[in-house]
């Protein structure tokens, strides 16, 4: 049952709302164990679309899905420095293969005859266990690339963990690339940050900048981190995907060497990239209200519903011989499409319930509308609502779909155009910092400042944009050189920094 | 690269065949952690049709996916007696949730300041999680029925493991139902066993025996397990799924009641169903021959292979003018095709290959080809081929992938029934199962027959069938009553033994 006591609103406590909204709407909720969640239904359904959609273009550039251990041995993960020191205090360890009765109860104890030899790490992502695998697979030219991806679970024991945004466990997507030349393996990594940010806008309807991560903010193990950064409508912003270009280091961590066509053993260069449930959080953080989720109709499990307004049955018989047949057309074109005929809930519990689920057009018909030939027809994204005539309404409903899509992304994209603001002074960014927001400044390129302003302001740096975005309205001087805002020393030009998620 | 060395032969050592195709045909692979398999791009193809197709099935009768997580506090285990019992021994315990820097080396070591107050437990199977979840969801008659389903890995600790048929990790999916009455529960735990016997036999072209498991054999914490059997090629059976009917059991041991219609409160009543990775040792050990994998068209990740036969780039160009048009005259009608242009292998190479692979459809053209009108098309599953008329050959594909579906069937049905045969007598049974086999006896229905039986020839009774099902040629008397082959006492029809997977 849906529960109506009105969401807190955004403007009162974003932080409450989002976690309101997340329950209420039956996306997720905590489980009985601490930090893991459970997926709803509806919530996974929207997921089941999202992984539709980047499987399909995973698979047009060339990719193929495979499936590697969930555990991996300790040993691995030391193999590589950096990688090791980045994962090893979130692992969860299996040491035990047993249970046995306790003798002093009625439960069940760990059986200590049982202990591994080498404990086992549930993966916190695939690498090692990954490049462990492909030493077998490749050995010459011909083998290479290897473009292999895998949908699976994952989990980094947060401490503070929140629904989606941050979960001891999470689903996800890795894909894992081994290729012969450097170039290559840069081209990929920025192919699938391409195809990221595609899906991001065209299917999730959020604008994302494009840019390469500072050093600080690299991959436990990457030599380059390409990211897709969004905004979320308190300013704050959220990471929506990584493709990482690792060099030769898991390679020579696991000792991965082909036969070059010139005959020559070399270390194999590497890709990782992956997107995961977070981005459920994103989506309901851009575009949702306080009435509720607002879903862009490309992921919406539901994105028509017909609700006929009915006293009896035999009004609610008058009222399908129209409606089927619309659901029906509807139908044909693609278009998901419920028909509530539920005599269970009034009219009013329902139109708030699908509000509240962010369904992105309801469709309503009384008696008056049958004898009238008209309908109403109301809109998710704005709210409003008209009365139509009846003929036409399928097309009327397909061009409204798109048209809330469309919306939605250039709501989004307004806003984050509007909390965008270059800053000259370090004075200047800890006042407006505090205002949320993107803010575009000069840095030196060095850890230390970056890790000074993290410590007095809470920022990092975001990302270090790429030319090909609209980051700024109007004249900006994004990519011309300057000063860096703290220490006034050179900078090429301008990065990205906020307060992020 | 394909490893062309012989396979060996199903008769010289049945079991070494299935080892070595799952591995030269790139099904699947070992991985570095024990029991763990590494599902290659080509298995997992397969693996990704198996789910698609199920999923279908699963949504078309009202099914909706969720997701759970994939760690159990341990004392949820032992709420359920028998379940406990049941998965206790094979266990996967995460203790801790912290590496720290070895001091005394240059690797990592297990925090002990990071041990869990409980231990949590990798999910064997997700009863115990899931009804500690669907106790916040049911109140009343009218949240139920919940239908939900989950695609998982889960994990039982086997001492013994073999890639597909029994690996310590696999994936699955396992749906979870909670119904207001027994009537409705036991209706839906039949109703799920049809569609995986449906999904068996049309898709996967496996014959099926449907029925129900004796009480030894049931699923631990269930009061009736229904199942499918299938007979593999050596004679031994497998079961290829099962559905449960729980009762209130988990319901009791979770305290799940809910209001009834009649406004009292009652336990709900519970089903779950799953089938696994272990589908893919049946699809192997069902049709596959010493030439290879042979698998449906319907599952084949490559239906139709057209290898052009050329020696200069200039007449591939020739040949790909007839053979480009067909490929995407055969992709029209959904049929997934690969032209293989490349010139790293001759075509010899390829034809073994793609005969290991098990590709349904094998399609040649070659410079006399070319000049008669003519394409040689070649079958898997018989391994004939013939050479045709170039005109109405997309026709002649269309129906052939549909032949051999059938034949494939047919012929794994004709095999069953000529090995399922009715014994009368113990002496006569110790004999007759050293053969393989389905034998058709009479039990008295006690587990200690039951048990003596297993102990004495490692037979056990794979189901008790019901009538649906073609289980024997001719006239038969398996719905007759009898005696007790080893007791004498009273049986009401014949069961089906035999040696098992």
């Amino acid at each position: 049952m849906a529960n109506f006591q009105k969401l807190t609103s955004r403007a009162e406590d974003y932080s409450k709302w989002y976690n309101e909204l997340v329950v209420k709407a039956d996306l997720a909720e905590q489980s009985a164990v601490r930090g893991c969640m459970v997926i709803k239904p509806y919530g996974y359904a929207i997921w089941e679309k999202i992984q539709a959609e980047l499987d399909r273009r995973f698979k047009e550039t060339g990719h193929v899905n495979a499936y590697f251990p969930l555990l991996i041995p300790k040993s691995f993960l030391s193999r590589e420095a950096e990688h090791v020191e980045g994962f090893a205090k979130e692992c969860a360890v299996v040491t035990h293969h047993r249970l046995k009765n306790d003798p002093d109860g009625k439960g069940v104890i760990v059986d200590p005859d049982a202990k591994l030899e080498e404990e086992l790490i549930i993966r916190p992502t695939s690498e090692t266990i990954i490049w462990s695998t492909y030493k077998n697979w490749i050995s010459s030219y011909r083998d290479l690339p290897i473009l292999c991806n895998q949908w699976a679970n994952v989990m980094r024991w947060e401490m503070r963990t929140r629904l989606f945004l941050r979960t001891a466990e999470f689903l996800w997507q890795e894909g894992h690339t081994a290729h012969a030349t450097k170039e290559e393996a840069i081209a990929e990594a920025k192919k699938m940050l391409n195809v990221y940010a595609e899906f991001a806008e065209n299917v999730m309807a959020i604008p994302v900048l494009k840019g390469v991560k500072s050093p600080n903010e690299r991959f436990a193990g990457a030599l380059d981190t390409y990211c897709i950064e969004a905004m979320m409508q308190d300013g704050k912003a959220l990471q929506a995907g990584t493709s990482h270009f690792l060099g030769q280091n898991f390679a020579k961590s696991f000792d991965v060497q082909f036969l070059s066509k010139e005959n020559k053993y070399e270390y194999v260069w590497a890709t990782s990239w992956g997107v995961s449930t977070r981005l459920m959080g994103a989506l309901i953080m851009t575009h949702s209200d306080d009435n509720g989720l607002v879903l862009p109709p490309h992921l919406a499990p539901i994105q028509v519903v017909i609700v006929p307004i009915f006293k009896k049955h035999d009004d609610l018989d008058r009222l399908l011989v129209k409606l089927d047949p619309l659901a029906e057309a509807l139908k044909a074109l693609g278009i998901r499409v419920k028909v509530d005929t539920s005599d269970k809930q009034t009219p009013g519990y329902k139109f708030a319930d699908y509000e509240l689920k962010g369904v992105p057009v309801r469709l309503a018909m009384g008696g008056r509308d049958l004898e009238n030939n008209t309908i109403e027809i109301a809109r998710r994204d704005t709210l409003t609502k008209e009365t139509v005539s009846f003929d036409g309404i399928v097309e009327h409903v397909a061009q409204m779909l798109e048209q809330i899509q469309q919306n939605i992304y250039q709501k989004a994209l307004n806003f984050r155009l509007e909390n965008t603001r270059e800053v000259n002074s370090y004075e200047e960014f800890k006042e407006e910092i505090k205002k949320g927001g993107f803010l575009l400044c000069h840095w030196d390129g060095t850890v230390e400042t970056e890790e000074k302003i993290k410590e007095e302001t809470k920022a990092t740096i975001r990302c270090i944009p790429s030319r090909e975005n609209i980051i700024a309205k109007g004249n900006n001087t994004i990519f011309e050189e300057g000063k860096c805002m703290v220490t006034g020393k050179p900078s090429k030009q301008r990065v990205v920094f906020a307060i992020a998620y």
